[in-house]
């Protein structure tokens, strides 16, 4: 059919690529296909009964539920997220510090809308969050990054990096990361990083972005203080969302911040879809309101933490002897795995004949050498037994394309 | 608190406005005032128990209900929506040619985002729907405008504009139209002009947004085929919501078109909130399913028209005494009043002091002339007497404003 779609597009439209997790998704529905590739929750951890008592409020507070909602988000919620964020962000945040957003994919969305333009660097960590490299590449960021080690973002790296960009004339405008349990790399950026994080942004009158949706699903150890928490400067903005410690469905992510930048972001998101949800933001208010988040984070945790141990035992049996390494999460939802000298792409697609699926590295990267040998890997997905069947397979691959030292 | 942000914020930061309507409904909130202002649908006509009886989803299907959804919608709610609207569209069409969106709202975004580059034109009606223009604006668009007559976009007028804009080196990108009982102008494009619209925009190679929000609101006359149908060549994409044929509160809304555009659009719904909540997308396939849209919509329209009658009465008696003139809108959530010489800035200020609220027209016009002299005026909101006490205030704002003809 002739039409005149295609010709019109806008550059961001002809610059745009579909996300290649997404893609993959559609050849891993076969049947016997064990998925290390999505990023999803288990669907046993569901609070279904917890969540559906809220049901009654359907017809209770219709008139809330069925309206239209205000842009900032429905207040009792963004209340009860103030308190219970208080321990991780250091202080009580106002409302006009709080947005709700339809994810917390949104507020990388909104916040790109408020920052960048055309030709402006972002700074990541190498590896990072895909989706936020394409939602910031569309807003027409381009990118500077400093590798991720076990102890998160490599921050020392920062100041040679910033200077250099500047030199070359570049508009520095933030730095993005993801402190818990990074996605993919897995790892967690230490206290005196996240310390040393907030000092840099305020010497080079930089601001930060904290992405931390799997913050809250921690096995080992003890919780971090954000980043949010050691900036004096009111520089960094943090972002959480629900999807991991509830449910994706409800699409309910909140950021906090200094009062300009919510405000900003609230003009945003008044063109970009108007409102979130009344209907899952209050049955997730109610749901919070009767103290389901607390008591049944732990339920999560703890099968999580099972999965983890399962993967990492299945690990340790079959991939270490290859000379595989990787860091183990003490949280969250990825390994990182380092093949050595095997190319991921190719590993992927070994993988796949033999019915496991992982995500090759690279699209994850600023720059693509920072993923050539890696993989990442779900675990939260599959059962203890499908995770070392799944393990037996990727090891089958990986040793069928070993490369023998010279 | 001194801080980076506003110093950091992007051009369309600094360009973008909040909208005046969300600034004005603050005011509204005070004890005895009348509200024509908004474009809420009416609490009493929610289908509260009909739609509710969704409700065991929450248990029997959550599985799917708290997970991600694919980006493109729920796929039995997108195969109810192709048959449903098959005969406004003239065709029914497949699921790769429609996207479920956050409220059609999202629909104007991610149509922004697939199609403008800073620079471009949009055409549109004068006045038209504030929200676009502010959409589109964020993604860099100019503007140019043709004005409303009785029976909708003065199509005759476009030929000449594409011709001048083109000769001027303007890129001309889409026509944006609200066909139906539009948004602020009340009135409904003829049959006439939707072929003639559709054939200007195959003659020039431009493609067209119709956007449809209240096109099953009708009180008066039938139905008419939309410009989609009339569209032989492919080039429009229509949108729909259940906004206000359902509830605002599900943030659904859809779009019809070319497979190359809805690809497109759904590429950067991925970056802008991945998915659409599955939780409010199922509850209204349930709706749907049972029947209830086809049930309930007669109730909804029947409510309306009431309350639509019942202005026109007001109007005749207190308005039109004065001077004051208007299209009787056949379908739809407003009227937009002609005060002659009166400035409607200066009107919606008086009106607010007795406590009846309205807005005035500019902030919905690209030409402000459009808009000097005209007020938006929602009657779907207020009960008929309510209407008539408001339409008593707002006439004695007319008087006092009333300048005499020289």
């Amino acid at each position: 059919m002739s039409n005149n779609w295609t010709k019109s597009f806008s550059e961001a439209a002809r610059r745009t690529r579909p996300s290649p997790v997404r893609e993959l998704l559609k050849v891993i529905r076969q049947p016997g296909m064990i998925s290390f590739a999505g990023g999803m929750p288990a669907p046993e951890v569901f609070p279904v009964e917890q969540f559906a008592e809220g049901a009654e409020l359907l017809r209770t507070k219709a008139d809330l539920l069925l309206q239209y909602g205000t842009t900032e988000g429905y207040n009792p919620l963004r209340e009860f997220l103030a308190k219970w964020t208080a321990p991780r962000l250091g202080r009580e945040v106002s409302l006009d510090e709080m947005l709700l957003t339809t994810g917390s994919q949104q507020a990388l969305d909104l916040f790109a809308w408020a920052m960048v333009d055309q030709g402006d660097v972002v700074i990541t960590e190498d590896p990072t969050y895909m989706a936020a490299i394409n939602t910031f590449s569309n807003h027409g960021a381009e990118f500077a990054s400093v590798p991720v080690d076990g102890e998160g973002m490599v921050v020392a790296n920062l100041p040679a990096l910033i200077e250099k960009l500047r030199k070359d004339g570049k508009k520095v405008k933030f730095i993005y990361t993801i402190v818990n349990f990074q996605n993919p790399a897995g790892s967690t950026m230490s206290e005196p990083r996240r310390k040393e994080l907030a000092a840099v942004a305020a010497r080079y009158d930089l601001t930060i972005f904290e992405d931390d949706p799997y913050g809250y699903v921690r096995f080992d150890g003890q919780h971090l203080p954000s980043i949010f928490s050691f900036d004096g400067a009111d520089n960094t903005i943090y972002a959480g969302s629900f999807s991991k410690i509830l449910s994706p469905g409800v699409r309910i992510g909140w950021v906090s911040g200094a009062k300009e930048i919510i405000r900003q972001m609230t003009v945003f998101k008044q063109t970009t879809d108007l409102c979130s949800s009344p209907i899952t933001q209050i049955l997730t208010h109610e749901y919070c309101r009767k103290g389901y988040l607390d008591s049944h984070l732990p339920n999560i945790v703890a099968n999580y933490r099972v999965k983890r141990d399962a993967m990492e035992q299945s690990f340790k049996k079959h991939l270490a002897p290859l000379g595989v390494t990787w860091v183990k999460p003490e949280g969250g939802f990825f390994y990182w795995l380092d093949t050595g000298r095997i190319d991921s792409n190719d590993l992927a697609r070994r993988a796949l004949e033999k019915k496991v699926a992982i995500l090759p590295g690279a699209p994850f990267c600023i720059n693509p050498e920072a993923g050539v040998h890696a993989s990442r890997i779900n675990y939260t997905y599959s059962q203890p037994d499908v995770i070392e069947e799944g393990v037996t397979r990727l090891a089958q691959a990986v040793e069928e394309m070993k490369i023998p030292a010279k």
